[in-house]
């Protein structure tokens, strides 16, 4: 159910994209209780001068190579729930992909159940009548 | 005030897109009580790698045409009305279009009235002072 | 915090794209509160065929120059700043770069202040646990 935009430098790689989606689907299997293939990702590519994103912000050092992961999903997560999630993207990317961890701006947006339809023009999620 | 982003593969037409943005609007229309003129559409074009749609989710079988469509509306839509719109968008792309119902995701975001601004920066929908 | 869309004609030129962050920048930090340096802004340059932005919806005469500011933001903003943010949009983009105020529509999408991490895993804004 999560939908997933990942909005990042067009220099990137189609194998550096397909991982990057991979760390933020097994970062939402582990720490958001997201189940097994609820997996839906965007990825929209950008000239440099189309991301313009602060490079000091609350002192964190920003490089050009910053990507910002924004995340619609169910309400009814945990702050801890949340804070575990952008630590494990974080760490993911890290380790997988060598990105630094400051150059990972996550944002969540926060919806019902019933604003979802996986296909079939069904809600999939809606409580039964 | 819908605002809709639609997120289809690069190799759709322009005929095809505007026919997509038609059957769109039309079941807002038909379901969620939406004006009449008051449409508000974003296409983005990908490449294949840029969509990582899952293929099975929910049993649902997707294709390389999967799209998604993203809606930010006004909250106060009853879950019933939603459940009309996806599947007025459902058969309409598939009527239409010959889209699958298997390939059409839709999601919905839900914000407050004075959230909107439709030109001369004011906020139109915002009760009066 | 807030995070910024603007979606408009391919047809743009990077330097009219990044004063247009500027007056949206700047008009954050007169109306909203928003901190210094605290900009974030994604640009989406679209072929025409891809903006179907209805032309006479609410008797505002918008033209082929339309664009969209999509603003993902914390809660909790009252009506008269919200209404003060898009008129300083509308008047910058005018003043600055001659846009009709009338081809400037504008969207807020609201959320809590732990959906939020500028970088290194850490949700910044959430309360102390």
């Amino acid at each position: 159910m999560p939908l997933v935009r990942i909005d990042l430098h067009a220099a990137t790689t189609s194998a550096f994209r397909a991982t990057v989606g991979d760390v933020v689907y097994d970062a939402m299997r582990a720490t958001l209780n997201v189940p097994e293939d609820d997996r839906f990702q965007i990825f929209h590519q950008h000239a440099s001068t189309e991301l313009m994103l602060d490079a000091t912000y609350l002192g964190i050092e920003r490089s050009e190579e910053c990507l910002v992961i924004q995340v619609t999903l169910n309400a009814g997560r945990t702050v801890a729930m949340k804070q575990a999630f952008y630590k494990a993207v974080a760490d993911g990317l890290h380790a997988r992909l060598d990105v630094r961890r400051e150059d990972v701006v996550i944002n969540l947006v926060e919806v019902a159940k019933e604003n979802w339809s996986f296909g079939n023009g069904i809600a999939q999620y809606a409580d039964p009548a």
